[in-house]
């Protein structure tokens, strides 16, 4: 029902991920009941379903990039929207079942994309270790508490998770490193601006990728709206036709973006609104404004326009 | 009052111009009122004071280019906005009182862009002939006429008025050469699109030419309207900044044409609205149309956007 | 002979114009032989012919505009190029053989686009003298000499050369309007850069106006060349088809210059140098520098491009 | 030594995948020594540290989309160039010890990349059996073989080493996809262009995006470069900034990619370039050739400028 804030959530499990930690900063979640799925794919099922009122995935690292599952979903399928970002410090650290010396640690069980993140620390630190993929940062944690490996990288929920104890931490090589995740709901009246905004979409373009991008960077820049990210993803049809994401500066609901809007919609193959939400910062920044191209200004000049019309040139 | 046809009209005099030539193809016109104005400014002055309901100026000549008084009586002083275009082919004939062989010719007299249209005619068959700037075609005529001088370029108009002879026709240099006219109103209500009508404008532009003048074309490409003509005038405050006169495809009851203006409205200078009109076409040719920019178009992407606004995806 | 420095002048007469006043600032021309030209195609077929090392046309008015048989002498016929600019402030005075009150000015002869220049003046002091077109601004101080009108609007210097008085000063309504003359040779080396220069060109381009004037101001943008002045022709050839007359800030003898020259003739139907010289600046004003357009950073650059082909990415 | 083709091949293993195959469509790779190296940093390494010539790992997946360890070890690190492209169908099978009705499998081992690659058929045909993710093509072939799982998704040449049976072929979701890899080596000379090649970069751009993108593509476009391909990937720094990889149509050795990678260095915070290599087509299709850009293009308006700075107008 409209208006009524989700209280079903899923996220993308194992518990003990940083998903998890992310979710549980919100706090509708924190009251509401959280059920962990398998995949992305299974996470947005759940929602598209009605099974659960909002699910969060992760969505882009700021070292990993983005998750291509996320995108690939949220460009096909039955359509769902962003109704919340939230962006969470990467914090790893290397546990054991306890306190080891580094120079005994023979065997690391890792995340391939938890080692990527750790990758000239565990050169530095551990250059005889042999580090062993593993599908998720919490089956890192619990295979190193079943003793299968010496250690584990793992985020801090999988060590208390798994009683493990911690033998360095922030042992990621980028100290800010962020994850940002999506909380997305079935389409539904998008909330108000905040003066501070994103709103997301997936445009597919046709042939002729430097005009065509062009054309589409050019909708944006006549009503003044930046991108905070751009990521190109083929749309699977053949090499060389992509879907690109666009994170934009600004709300559905004010004119500049409308309009925008529009004109990709009349250029492009094919445009999916991803949804207009709040922008998290984790630190406070100045929202820099655009002259010209606020409300107010679409509203004048639409004033203007009808008096021309309406043969007014006075 | 809106909606009545004018009938009382003034032209660029004097009698026996090509403007006059020009006033008489339209039919309200020859049933009308026509009073011939000394001046290009005395003519719209008439028209703002009420005196008479529109003036025929020219425009711009194909080979001479733009009537700069014209030009700046638009950009300034109280609106007055084009209604009607009139594109009359230029036609100068050597006229004298009577029939003379060429090589008896040692005076012409002309108006100096006449002189200039008929460059290399004069230079090719009256070599030796001096030519003397008079201040308007008629005045050629009536000076040939009066026998001050030996012949006249002048307007076949110019010839029956004056019971002059013609000597040689068609002698400007380039046979297809046109003057375009427009005829001014006090502003109204715009007529109705044609579906191949013009829009003219004056755009005043900040600093930064390059940049400025991109960004003002960029408005019009995203729509998918072209130009078909744009003039530089100065403003008269320094050199190097400018009006542009912008003679858009499209009319303002349009929705490109409409969103374009609203553009153009937020970030030049200054916009004057100077007319939507239909294109006066000597020779049909094909209007062409600009994919995913009709007014369908548009009202297509209005509905897609508030659905969007309204949560349905669907 | 290059590097000869030019010692005959000729320019725009007749005697007692600005045209005059702005040759006689140059101290060449100063020296030199000085003969008045009774119009500009006269002047320029005089260097062409050999018969004068220079000539001193107008070029544009701050508040005229373009001179237009300048520019299409440019635009056509065998190839001269610009070697100065001369920017003179306009000046006109209200003369008459002797001191007369205003109120008993009955006639003033005046060439039109000296009264356009006045208007304001006239109609503020002299709202019923009756303002008679001439042929030039020297014509206007000859026939006031000669008794033929009671006044004339003309320039100081045709005070003196005719004995006149001068009844008021500083009658242009735009108190700091310039005329812009260029001085015209033959082609030969160019002159060496000197940080604060222009090069105008004439360019001319194939259908589509915005597409085609889009392409060519984005050759100048990507190498941080800005315009100073952007006039637009019509070929002659059809309503619609225009020569660009463009002022670009820079220097052949640059490496940002010339590549854009390069870029230009890849795209243009034509390309017409029309020289490189030093801005004429009445207030010295800072010359803005563009980040990474310098010649350094044109050599930069090809010198690691000469690398990236040589294998050499260290 | 430059211009010895190399014999000592590194890959991305294990034996058995699809970048093995790939290798082995190269002659001279099917004559050299060819080693799998445990992850493409390692096969990287192994170039860098002169213990290969050359090392052939996946660059992107038309399904999957780019592997981003490859572009991260690509933009960072001490330089490799591409000098090969491999483009390969990919073909997936589903593959038991013994012929098995497809009723009866009740786990398949496959890599996520796989299972997502085939997710439509597995939903289709296989709706209640579980998909276990493992770590590569080569390890589900290992599992199933050794009985772990009742089937395994696994390339053709995994079906053949452990010699299991092939219960379903071209089981992938789509029929033509395939996968790009590229053969890496020390930098060198660069070899000939063939009329058909690549041009491969990392830019990485300073802040405002739609503005810096923009810069990017219009120096590509006013060179008439197009895009095979566009991908982001975040600089590690913070989110929202990017390094593009940019695949050009065109070779650094053609004078219109010269002059566009002079132009992206002198506006770009990095340029990294990644070699020009024969572009790889498995359908032959006539390459577009942009009017105006050909090196005789640019040879001509070099010529043309060369004539300008030296006075030569006629």
């Amino acid at each position: 029902m409209p208006g009524t804030p989700p209280s079903r959530f899923v996220y993308l499990g194992p518990e003990g991920t940083f998903t998890e930690a992310a979710l549980r900063t919100l706090p509708a979640a924190e009251r509401g009941v959280r059920t962990p799925a398998r995949s992305v794919p299974e996470a947005l099922e759940a929602v598209r379903a009605g099974e659960a009122d909002a699910a969060l995935v992760p969505l882009e690292n700021s070292v990993g990039g983005a998750i291509p599952v996320t995108l690939d979903e949220l460009a096909t399928g039955s359509p769902l929207v962003i109704t919340r970002e939230v962006v969470l410090p990467v914090e790893f650290v290397l546990a054991a079942r306890s306190l080891t010396p580094l120079a005994q640690i023979r065997t690391v069980a890792a995340h391939p994309q938890a080692s990527a993140q750790c990758r000239n620390w565990l050169r530095a630190h551990l250059p005889d270790a042999v580090v062993v993929d593993v599908l998720s940062n919490a089956a890192a944690a619990i295979s190193a508490a079943a003793g299968e490996y010496d250690a584990a990288l793992c985020a801090p929920i999988g060590v208390s998770r798994n009683k493990l104890t911690v033998l360095a931490d922030k042992v990621a090589d980028h100290s800010d490193a962020v994850t940002r995740f999506a909380l997305l709901t079935r389409p539904g009246p998008v909330g108000e601006p905040t003066g501070d905004d994103v709103t997301s979409l997936a445009v597919s373009i046709r042939h002729d990728q430097v005009g065509a991008l062009l054309a589409v960077l050019t909708e944006l820049l006549v009503r003044g709206i930046n991108l905070s990210r751009i990521e190109s993803r083929p749309t699977g049809e053949q090499l060389g036709t992509y879907f690109f994401f666009l994170d934009c500066t600004g709300h559905v609901a004010e004119a500049r973006m409308g309009e925008a809007l529009q004109g990709l919609r009349r250029i492009c193959a094919e445009v999916r609104f991803l949804g207009s939400y709040p922008r998290h910062r984790l630190v406070n920044e100045p929202v820099p404004s655009v002259p010209g191209m606020s409300d107010t200004d679409f509203t004048d000049s639409a004033a203007w326009l009808a008096r021309l019309r309406a043969g007014d040139l006075g």
